[in-house]
């Protein structure tokens, strides 16, 4: 059993680094300091795992408006922390898993968790798992009470355990409870002027240097806006496929206008 | 197993052709700027689709009033792409599947969709896949948080993914955040005046020019109406068995009253 | 395949007259200018169907009041329809049927139709069907669902089908969205002048002339009333047994005095 | 198949006469003429049954207070019809049954009924039958839409059959659209004055003359009661245990005070 | 089967007396009046059902509030009708049991009741049987049913049995039916004043004499109380522990105050 | 059999005390008068058990706010004791079981604890084995039942069970009818005041004596707070990982400021 586990263990650690690289599909761009603000936080609660005897499980929720950047950000700080261990619970491999299998599977990535010393677990869109629609609302108790118990059991001693929660609704986690779970919460911002707009079609190159002097002097002139980085990456890529209107196009989506 | 996939989406290919023209049983006639307007936008899409590395998945949503034609535009949008993997998810293929059947074939058609590089997947009639009555409000829940991962889930490295949906019901989507999950939106519209309306009825040879003519000028002393295209060929078809009255009782449908 | 489908299809022939006869025991009285237009519209109607290559599919709902003869009506049009293949959708056939169970039969109905050029399929008492109660409300979604996507698909090239739906509860299926589906309604109405009713106890020989004058005259002193065809047999029956005064309990049962 | 439901029929004429005698413990006082009155409509249905071919199936619902004695008489009526195949469906042969299992019981009973030229069938406490709680209100939909089909479904050709249902939930029953169905509906009413109490308790030879002739000229002080005949029957009962105060305790107990 | 049948009656015997004792754990205290009066009715229920004809189901509830010893005093009165088959339906047999399980449960101890010519079942802890919480509310609908039916279905000739409820929600059971279905309710109280503690206290032995004496001045001197007999005892065992501070622990509790 | 039970309870001590442990992580530290307070009381309810033939089931509820300390003190209550048979009922040891399989756990442990003299039960953070959810509210009928059942279940003659309950839901509990099952509740506070924090920071060697002497002045001039124990230890291992700012961001933390 315990060269079983093992190999199981070491299988899981190609696969992750793998894994995550698929949730950072445009990198981080670096676009202002609440940005370094998320990755230094999160490098301390990685060394609080790793230290403090007192505490062997520490979890922090990662949450902000959607396609702000909150998987990516949650895949990095897993990435970054070394541990032996690091797995990413995410709806997109439970479709079409009923609620029992879907606890099953969630509590099988903490049961592996627990055999090594060091873990990271990143558990994605949390209102996904939790299958919630505002109508009603409606949502799987089962999942959430999962979850509820996991986000708080303690591993054996000598077995360290980080959790990295995302969300876009944390209102309506706070409503079940989960936020109470958490030992920490750590806020994901959107963009909100053009010089941080102007760093990412930049850094991706997006557009040629002279379409972004045009486009950061026309958002100078409208005052603020409020974006996620998904939605601004995809949203400059639709522009500029009518090669002739692109910067037009872009601008008019950025206002919210239709195509 | 490569094989066996291969196999698989060859047959597929003559299926979808096939089954592609059923939804479009009067072909589309261009009635007006709208109709243009969403066949270009449609192919800028599929351009990205084809071009982007950053957005492997694009998602656009057509809605519009029931009848307005919504559903032969997306197939006409789906063939046009010329992508080697198209497929329509229909309510109509699965009648008599449980809410878990439905999430295994629409999942599957996905799964599919990401073993070939280029896909089109048609998701017609979301408010029928996902059981919605207005009456409760009552909804498969299931099948919505299948939709919802679905939507967003990015293929693997090399694969890209054109999803079209279709709908009636815009604000139900809306309040069940499926609307979010899209990239953008296309507004199908109903026909509201006298020269679309000929138009339709001449391209389809509905009714004799004289007869049109006829028509033309009644519609045009009553004003502006508002009706699908589909629901516009059914009422003609209609009138003209009562040969005596055609063009009468066709007035008559059209202005709402009974038979 | 085919020689089982065609086996099955001509043992329906035989059985379609003889049930379709079962759901007109008291024939059908031409007591008024409404029934006539009813006759004739729905002979439009198989005429469209026959013809029609841009509708291979019509659907038209008989709503009307409890016992004002839906049933026997669309029973009529389906026979007259001259159709290969007639069927009957009933609750009667489906007591004590699981939701899924009936899905799978009313499916089965409409996927033996599809296999025949030309076809009839009367959905009787689609309300109960439904299993439609009001306190709550409650209704069986799965079977909702079921009907609203027969109600619309259209069959393969070459195949042709009527439905035809009755309903007692329009406001209900309104809400659910059945009406939407259906291409056309036909309104059946209640008995409401003492010429009606004399034409159908007349016709159907249920009072001697004698009497029948006499409960005519006793009507027109009352003004109007308003009762369906099925109930006024059944009060008329009822009435007889007591001959001495089969007459005056007549008139009182019509008044809606007890026994 | 025709021999053993031959031997089917036969069998249960037996069990149907010591049945029903079951539902009749203490007779049927004619206490009053309400009493005649229902017996003498009760003729006139069975009649109807036996004779008209346009109304092969009669239903009629008895409904009155709780222990006002509907089962008693529903099953006097039955026995008096002297038709080959009579049954009552009662909650109590189907405790601990599923809503299924209940169903099925039930549209047993009915298909053997169509295999007789002249049946009867009590359905008893129907609302019993329903599952029905005021709390909610919660009932069972499967066993009701079961009834409301049942209670309308016309028996084959040369089949006859009559429907006595009872309940003491009218309202209920006209909420769920049962009332509906029945063709008929006999009031049975409870006990209200010291005549009616004393023909009672006299036929019954609850008490000696001289006790009842004391008890009436109290009852007759005191003024108009309410109480049905099952509870009438047990309150005398109860008192006559205490043989010093058997009076005294049973004017206490009809005039609603406890012990 | 009859042997077997006798085999298990006799068997049921003796597990009856072990059984009931075990809910009179602490006895019959005669505090009161009150107690007096329901034991004297209870017998006359017992006589009843031994000698009425007419009626061979008698029904009694005891309601009271939470450890007023209702239970205790349906067992005592169980084991004084010295009828042969006597039984407890509890729930603390039924942890556990699926709703249909308890169902089939219950129904078992009823129909080998039916066996015994005069028969005693104690049903427990109504609410309780019945799953009820008063979030929503809940319970169990198809418990519910079962017992309605069984609290009033009347064993075949030459059978009597007697049914002894209990239950501290006497209007949620009014509000599901249940009291309706009882033919008569005693009223089990707490205790209220120094002289009904004092006889527990001194019954039991639960304080020397001298304590008592004290403990009764000190009641006097605060005015009533109410308190079930139950938890009577346990407050007085709780504050026996503390010996320094019995009396005073005793005085604090009987008042609410904490530990 | 009894061997085997013997078996199982020996084998059931061992595990007894070494999972109890896991529960106090960081030992008990005596911040203050009201923990020594619910440690005696703890003892006079064990003391009960142990010697009351009257009361062979205690059973005792320490709720408070979330974090306070309750499963800690709960479980070295159960280690005190000293009895043969210890076990703690946590939904940790529950995830994925469905709501049949986690009262059969519940149940067995309670089985099992009948078969010793003397048992204590642990049944820990009792609104997550009750899958509570405030929105709604939901939880699991079919647990609590089970539950409300247990803590009022006696024990057969010559065994004792002392049963400790923890909840952070009192209110909610009591909602449930839970508490009204509890014999008696013990109150577990937060820290509130600078010496009670300066006395756990200072046991469990958290900060220098010079920063706690730094702390407790800050603390002083801010005046009350409001604040776990499990909380305050967690807060002040995440401040000790920033090494520099270690005291400020302990500080920072406690008045609910982010990171
Ligand atoms: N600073 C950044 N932070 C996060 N993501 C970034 C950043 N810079 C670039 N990206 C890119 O932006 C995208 C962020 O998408 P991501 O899926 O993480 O958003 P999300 O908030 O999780 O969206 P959703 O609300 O839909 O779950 C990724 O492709 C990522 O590579
Ligand atoms: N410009 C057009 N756009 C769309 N459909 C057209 C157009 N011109 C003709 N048609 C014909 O009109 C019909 C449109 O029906 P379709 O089923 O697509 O409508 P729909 O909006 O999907 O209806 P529903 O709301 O019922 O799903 C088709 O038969 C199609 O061939
Ligand atoms: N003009 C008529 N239209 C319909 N039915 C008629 C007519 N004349 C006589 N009938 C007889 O009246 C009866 C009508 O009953 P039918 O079951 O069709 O009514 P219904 O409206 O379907 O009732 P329900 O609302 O209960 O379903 C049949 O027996 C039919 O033979
Ligand atoms: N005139 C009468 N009508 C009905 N029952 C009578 C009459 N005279 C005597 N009885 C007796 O009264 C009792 C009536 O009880 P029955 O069970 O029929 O009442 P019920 O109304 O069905 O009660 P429930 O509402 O509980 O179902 C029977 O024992 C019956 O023999
Ligand atoms: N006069 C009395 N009546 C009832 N019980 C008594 C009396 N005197 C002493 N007792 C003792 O008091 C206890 C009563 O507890 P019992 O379980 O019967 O109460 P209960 O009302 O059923 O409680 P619950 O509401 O929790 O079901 C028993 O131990 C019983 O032996
Ligand atoms: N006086 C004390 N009382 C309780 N716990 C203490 C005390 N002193 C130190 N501790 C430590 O504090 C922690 C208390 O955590 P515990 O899990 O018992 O809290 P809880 O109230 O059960 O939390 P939750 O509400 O999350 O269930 C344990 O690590 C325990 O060792
Ligand atoms: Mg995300
Ligand atoms: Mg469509
Ligand atoms: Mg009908
Ligand atoms: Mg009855
Ligand atoms: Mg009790
Ligand atoms: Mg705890």
């Amino acid at each position: 059993d315990f060269d079983n586990s093992l190999r199981e263990v070491k299988a899981a650690f190609g696969q992750a680094e793998e894994e995550l690289s698929k949730y950072i599909l445009n990198g981080i761009v670096d676009w202002g300091p609440q940005i370094s603000k998320i990755m230094d936080d999160g490098k301390l609660f990685t060394q609080q795992v790793r230290n403090s005897a007192r505490t062997p499980l520490v979890s922090v929720l990662l949450e902000g408006p959607a396609g702000s950047g909150k998987t990516a950000l949650a895949a990095q700080l897993a990435q970054n922390s070394g541990f032996p261990y690091v797995k990413v619970v995410s709806p997109n491999k439970l479709v079409g898993y009923s609620e029992a299998a879907k606890c099953a599977a969630i509590a099988k990535v903490f049961d592996d968790a627990y055999k090594s010393p060091f873990s990271c677990v990143v558990v994605d869109d949390i209102e996904r798992l939790l299958e919630y629609v505002p109508i009603g609302p409606r949502f799987s108790n089962v999942v959430l009470q999962t979850l509820l118990v996991l986000f708080k059991r303690i591993p054996d001693k000598g077995r360290k355990l980080l959790i990295l929660g995302t969300t876009s609704q944390k209102s309506v986690l706070s409503d079940m409870g989960i936020l109470d779970a958490f030992d920490a919460t750590l806020k994901v911002p959107n963009i909100s002027n053009p010089d941080q707009a102007d760093k990412i079609l930049g850094d991706l190159q997006l557009f040629t240097p002279e379409d972004r002097a045009f486009i950061k002097t026309k958002l100078i002139e409208r005052g603020t806006f409020w974006i996620g980085v998904k939605k601004l990456i995809m949203l400059a890529e639709m522009a500029r496929q009518d090669e002739a209107n692109a910067v037009e196009k872009f601008l008019n989506h950025l206002g919210g206008d239709g195509f």
